[in-house]
């Protein structure tokens, strides 16, 4: 007997079958005698009617308005939901994220979570009720509805689980758990058992996005454990937690690409204190992220600076160095979106050596010319060719894990 | 300048185009000076899309979690007209009911309206903003969202103006005005630049269903006065008020028939006191409301008693007096659907002694037959067969407007 959190993303309650399939997995658990708090997203469908229906009548609505509109199609499905439990005899209440006083800030669209007064789900639970919360939504000081923005049912079944001291929060997907490489693309990719909040952290962060950031760092900061599982598949899935309890040694937990990114490369920079801080400062003040930083030794009097932005970054970053090129003094800007980072993650490597020598052997032997290299504790990550993108995960994964 | 109150049903905002057309009343209004509150319905086809929804899930949901799921349906409304109005430049927000603290009784799907707190609105008006408050819905003490029921959206805006001490509560429909018969019937049908309270409300009983009861007696009770105008045409509707201002003699201010009556026929009922409280002790204790009932005069030791109930009574008013025979004791009970009622309501009625025989010569040139009569101060109405209804309105309306 434990108090599980369980959180379903849009498309694993799209419609009428799919909600009932959803149901199951909720009577079952409750079945077994646990206390069952369970987060919800709107029906994928529900959440672009909505988006159509705003956009047909203001392309430019206020983030107010719109988080008004959009958080109905949490409100929907936990209705819904509640009717299908309803209908298998099973006690439960719905609740909207104003009814659990889930208090955000005023950042509409993209508010963050500030208190969850627990007092409501409590009596809830002591009647031993299933809770269904609408995800995505909280509201502010004023009581105006917010919402979390991206990856925001996942945060909130996190700062539930976290508020109510939950043993666990389960997050249903669409695959079984996660794998060490893409499993549609590497077949030999293995499913993990468990992976630490770090490892996650890193994974998401690229390709693999299967949890979102926001939330496993909320769930790595109060130490709650997560888990990543199927809503299709009824099998154990993985659990993200702060340190491995498996006895066996595994350096890396994954293989990912990242094609979403750019790169920059400022030539004939000049070679004196001061050059990178004036542009990083600059595209800093735009907001813009900058990932990998290459600086090549100075040739005479100049050198080339190179790095690399999310490809949504691009235009801004791009106006940004046009714009200051008598400032910066540089004689000559290459942008190239034709590349992708491909990056190896564990939590094991500190206390490997091996490992960056390990993926450079791997692509050497795979014939991949590398561009640039970024090392952090538990990750290796280097920029290759888009076009050999796949072929440098699968060698990298082979020489891992198979 | 002055508070206005004006509520837009769901077919005024069902599409984008709709909403555009109401958006410009409302802007019209607000720059006239006057401090203006939006009572929305939820657009027609989304409360459509939600019981079918709901339907294919459970058809017998709780009606809490149906209140959770249609309260959705005016949250988008208001959110989707205040991007239009936010996209014609001016202030406006939206608000749910529960935002407003519109309180009510528990009853699910049927809420009572208890309490409303003005805080909120008064504050956004007094910054100038439209206010677009989402009809038809509550939160009970529990903080659990209530509806209204059939009619909601008027009561809502009823008692908002009520609260608020507005100057007018508008109420914009597809017809322009209150009418002396149905105008798609009766080509000689008068516009009323005026109505009372009571006219409208034992209009709104019969077919006449522009206002429902609920909002007409709480208008009547807080001395509230209501338009109804149409939204497809700009032009002054009807006033529903206390008492007229008009100077014109007008003792009756419409005709109208109402089909969906029954009548019960209980033959060789013994002629002795205690029947009558028998039967209709029996169809009270069902909640079946009785409308006319006639009791023939007695022919040795039995008698005739008859009797009307709405169509959606039909069967558990049979099922009752079936039940009852013995207890009852009558000799046959008759059925018949097909006869309908037709009433000529007017607050003049009262000073004039006239109407009720003109209403008999009315159907008397017309040569319809009369099968039961019932009279109030204010309305005097006949049950005849339904393939005359039709024709004895007009008879009647030629006899009191042409």
């Amino acid at each position: 007997m434990a108090l599980i959190v369980q959180k379903f993303g849009g498309s694993s309650v799209a419609d009428a079958e799919r909600v009932r399939r959803v149901a199951g997995i909720i009577a079952d658990t409750y079945a077994e005698g646990n206390d069952v708090i369970v987060v919800l997203s709107a029906q994928g469908d529900t959440t672009d009617d909505l988006i159509e229906k705003a956009k047909e009548i203001n392309p430019n609505p206020s983030k107010r308005e719109m988080d008004m509109l959009m958080s109905t199609g949490e409100q929907i499905s936990i209705a819904l939901m509640a009717m299908c439990l309803e209908k298998m005899g099973l006690p439960v209440i719905s609740l909207t994220g104003w009814q659990i006083e889930m208090k955000t800030n005023s950042d509409y669209s993209n508010a963050r979570i500030k208190k969850i007064s627990t007092e409501r789900i409590r009596n809830e639970i002591g009647k031993r009720r299933i809770v269904l919360v609408a995800g995505f939504q909280g509201v502010n000081k004023y009581d105006d509805i917010t919402t979390l923005g991206r990856g925001g049912s996942d945060t909130s079944a996190v700062a539930i689980a976290v508020a109510m001291n939950a043993d666990v929060c389960q997050i249903y997907t669409d695959v079984e758990g996660i794998y060490t490489a893409d499993p549609r693309k590497i077949p030999g990719a293995l499913k993990l058992n468990e992976i630490t909040y770090d490892e996650m952290l890193e994974l998401a962060s690229m390709g693999a996005q299967v949890l979102h950031n926001r939330s496993v760092e909320l769930a790595k900061k109060y130490g709650v454990e997560m888990e990543v599982l199927s809503s299709f598949v009824r099998k154990p899935g993985t659990r993200v937690r702060e340190v491995m309890s498996s006895v066996e040694q595994r350096f890396i937990s994954g293989v990912a690409k990242d094609t979403n990114v750019v790169s920059f490369a400022l030539m004939g920079v000049k070679d004196e204190p001061g050059v990178a801080f004036k542009i990083f400062r600059r595209l800093a003040m735009e907001k813009i992220n900058i990932d990998i930083i290459l600086q090549s030794v100075g040739r005479g009097h100049t050198q080339d600076i190179s790095f690399t932005v999310a490809s949504s970054d691009r235009e801004k970053a791009e106006q940004v160095l046009v714009a200051n090129k008598a400032s910066i003094g540089y004689e000559k800007l290459n942008v190239t979106e034709e590349v992708a980072k491909v990056s190896v993650v564990g939590a094991g490597m500190m206390s490997n050596h091996g490992v960056a020598a390990a993926v450079f052997e791997g692509l050497y032997n795979a014939k991949i010319n590398i561009i640039m290299i970024s090392t952090s504790e538990i990750k290796v990550s280097v920029l290759v060719n888009e076009a050999d993108a796949d072929r440098a995960v699968a060698a990298i994964h082979a020489k891992f894990f198979e």
